[in-house]
């Protein structure tokens, strides 16, 4: 009986989406329960146009690896994005290479003969129409969450009233996470996106957030941003002192773990040098789904994050009651609210 | 030019330790410049009692991997640190397996037997002599904090009326980052270790807090603490919301990649599944550094927190002045501010 506990110990502190607890007491939901009981009406299909599919060589054991990106709708980085599609269309991602993964940093890919004196190949070119953006562009301005979040404030503040009967006496009445942030006065989700705020002033900026499996842009000094050529992704705690320096254009949904589990490189950075140059992952092609025939073609959903559900995985994850857990902690770090994602079988 | 930069990008904006950044323009230092200016007083030696070697398989390629443990000391998590040498001294953890490696969570070890029907070898008994723990021990009441933080507080104050004229202009007045956490009310460092407070009320408590390579001690549900024979380690973003429900006992300080590199399990919470039996890396053993020779017995030092150059290098983390950065954030994460450590030579 403690056998199978034992091993479910920290097991039960789940990452979504959670597994079934067989030798679970009874106890509050925990938040990948609450996910599980979301009404399908919550469930916002991901548009094909927003799905990259990168399949990268087949690994030691010649098992296939694909990776699923989900690119960041508009107003977020809609230039770099729409270079994103640009590459892929021009097929330029293909045969391009993993080059450098940095543990509990950054996973990044592109052209492996770029800035490399023992290059083995021509350097690419990069394709035409790529759009150049400027440094303003890391935030934007929207109006529409200043009325959007001015009522969800005040749904929140009701809310509250009924969890202070939940909480147990002991908690302290921490103020909302979204405003216990050390990187930017208030976080918040939009349309299925981590992002933080300047605040509710008249000239409040938003800008998208460096979370685990969050995607950017390399970029050369200031006042370059970036084209999209060169990507990379998070692999461990959340970098965000790159929110607002970097562009960010999407999040890996599914496959992370080709990426997250590759070899640390050894060169400076964690680059791989140049007697581990076999240890660069070669990326065989990067798609837009949209561009797949319709057998291959991935379809997912998220989980609205305006939505009832979502609030109270999000309040779940702040204050986990579920059975393993014995002091809530009365906030939670906005990268450790992942955005549940699912695949769902094509519609068309 | 541009090209070299170009790889550099992402680069900049580094985790430490810093390396020499050749192509970079002249501006304020990195947090990895400032830690290299540490005088040698500052550096703080870690005693061999409290180093543990753990020696897993050879890599697939026939490299060796060593993991290099820190045990934190008196007053956090001391019974459960006292058995783990007791585990290490009876050599229990030889032979014993990494069974689950839960992407963005965790990397557990622990006896492959326990709790499997397919076992294939006895279960081990456990070691005589072990403590017991109550919940309780999860914080500490640390008086002496009080008074030092007392004065750190003021000497910040006078640091920051400082750094106010530094700081471009634009930038908001954030509250310190100490105060800006969504799991406690207050986080800071001490004695080389990220922890947080409920806060400086009279009967303040302070806990270790799950930063990126955190060591925990698996447990049972509660009123369970764990004896130390399961331990895991943080290989993702903060899991913040087990503070104070699962005893940490340590950190990782050399060999992190071996841990996180690994693939991840297929079954559920990242277990691996009966078919994938063959990927757990079995440990081979773990010693208490003290009882090797000393030939063997590896040395490192850690950088102060109480120290000059560590609140400079904090000061950095939180508002990026080095030229990659354009808009440095005013605040860190506490897991986003790892205390540096570096292996020195023995001195016996």
């Amino acid at each position: 009986m403690k056998k199978h506990c034992l091993l479910a110990a920290v097991a039960v502190a789940l990452t979504f989406p959670a597994a079934a607890q067989d030798a679970e007491p009874e106890g509050p939901p925990s938040p990948g329960q609450i996910v599980a009981g979301a009404p399908a009406s919550e469930w916002v299909s991901i548009t094909a146009e927003d799905l990259l599919v990168m399949t990268l060589a087949p690994d030691a054991e010649g098992n296939a690896r694909q990776v699923v990106i989900q690119l960041m709708p508009a107003p977020f980085s809609q230039g770099w994005v729409s270079n994103i599609r640009t590459f892929a269309r021009a097929e330029w991602y293909d045969n391009i290479s993993v080059n450098r993964v940095q543990d509990n940093y950054v996973v990044q890919w592109g052209d492996p003969n770029y800035d490399n004196p023992e290059a083995t190949g021509e350097t690419k070119v990069l394709p035409e129409g790529l759009k150049v953006m400027e440094e303003e562009e890391y935030t934007s301005s929207l109006f529409e969450w200043q009325d959007r979040n001015a009522e969800r404030d005040a749904e929140r503040q009701s809310r509250k009233a009924t969890e202070a009967v939940l909480q147990p006496v002991e908690t302290e009445p921490y103020p909302a996470w979204h405003s216990r942030d050390a990187y930017a006065p208030r976080v918040d989700f939009y349309s299925g996106w981590p992002a933080a705020t300047s605040g509710y002033s008249w000239n409040q900026v938003w800008w998208p957030v460096h979370c685990y499996g969050m995607i950017g842009v390399g970029r050369n000094y200031s006042p370059d941003t970036g084209s999209g050529a060169e990507l990379y992704t998070v692999i461990g705690h959340a970098p965000r002192h790159l929110d607002r320096n970097i562009a960010l254009v999407g999040r890996i949904i599914e496959g992370m773990e080709h990426l997250s589990s590759l070899p640390r490189g050894k060169g400076e950075l964690g680059f791989y040098r140049e007697d581990e140059f076999d240890k660069r992952t070669p990326i065989l092609s990067v798609r837009v789904a949209s561009d797949l025939p319709a057998e291959n073609r991935p379809a997912f959903e998220y989980l609205s994050t305006e939505g009832e559900t979502f609030a109270k995985y999000a309040d779940a994850r702040a204050n986990r009651r579920d059975p393993f857990f014995i002091a809530p902690a009365g906030g939670a770090d906005i990268c450790n609210i992942p955005v549940p994602v699912r695949r769902v079988s094509a519609s068309e």
